[in-house]
């Protein structure tokens, strides 16, 4: 079924944090790497971890399109990522269905924004709201080329300014270069 | 955010089993009682856990509808309980939020069937799917007085022949009595 993935924050890993920033919220404490995986590493200054799952909002039509370009992770020129954990407010939660879906796409265009960066922004999407203890919503987690930075700036700008945005109540961004 | 709750199968529990079925798949190993709660018993003979968390499917109509009827545990003449843990299917989780839908109400009717027993018929939804390991779905829970028995049946018998009901790949049912 689901499954786990780990984001320990330390002294290791195969990803370097170039920067960390609180974007919303409450930061994270700083830490030199980031070590991402299945297993979780005790000797971290902190772990992350959530669960892959199944599509929540996107409809068939949204879906086809992102069949069409899959989200490849690891790829070898692809050197730079990030860790985006993000937490709503209970006000978001308390949505309906519906409502939720229409502030995400008919009023903020998130899939549709998103999609288009599928070919140079590879992600994916870690759910750890419904994990017991969890302290954000979900961890977001991109990879790219470093001559694509700019576009993944971009990206982040663009949902950002959104309505959906307005639901985000924490939110914290580590910028990382791949070193092994 | 989440709440965990704990169904312990075992020799000991608030709940006696007076009924217990393989609806289809594998069942579960015999128990006598059931205790339902936010802990684990570690004697219990099989522990089966989830999270309650936000609406998945319900649209803002709907939610309306259902907040007006609350679902209230525990009512002092609700002796009689049914413990209907299901998982489904590899294509239910593969389709699209919008497919879902489609088939849990346009073709199946699930949230309108289920809204014609709010007043006699108690619920909770436990999610497990996304929990690292577990062996179902969802946990349904329900209470209701020994008087409606028959309309608690009358439900099931009414999902149980819906589209919706053709994904179901695994559904145990344990009818239980409060004891104590």
């Amino acid at each position: 079924m689901a499954e786990t993935i780990f984001f320990n924050g330390g002294a290791r890993g195969k990803w370097k944090v170039t920067k960390q920033s609180a974007i919303k919220g409450t930061g994270l404490a700083g830490v030199g790497f980031i070590d991402r995986g299945v297993t979780v590493d005790t000797t971290a200054s902190w772990t992350l971890s959530g669960v892959t799952s199944n599509l929540r909002y996107t409809n068939a039509a949204e879906k086809k399109l992102l069949d069409a370009t899959p989200s490849v992770l690891a790829k070898p020129g692809a050197t730079c990522a990030a860790l985006i954990p993000i937490t709503k407010s209970a006000a978001w939660w308390a949505m309906a269905q519906d409502e939720r879906r229409a502030v995400l796409e008919d009023k903020s265009r998130h899939i549709a924004i998103g999609s288009d960066y599928l070919a140079v922004v590879s992600r994916q999407l870690v759910h750890c709201r419904d994990q017991p203890g969890a302290q954000f919503d979900f961890l977001t987690w991109f990879e790219f080329r470093p001559e694509n930075e700019g576009r993944f700036d971009e990206l982040l700008r663009k949902l950002r300014v959104t309505a959906e945005w307005g639901f985000i109540e924490r939110e914290v961004e580590l910028r990382l270069e791949r070193v092994s």
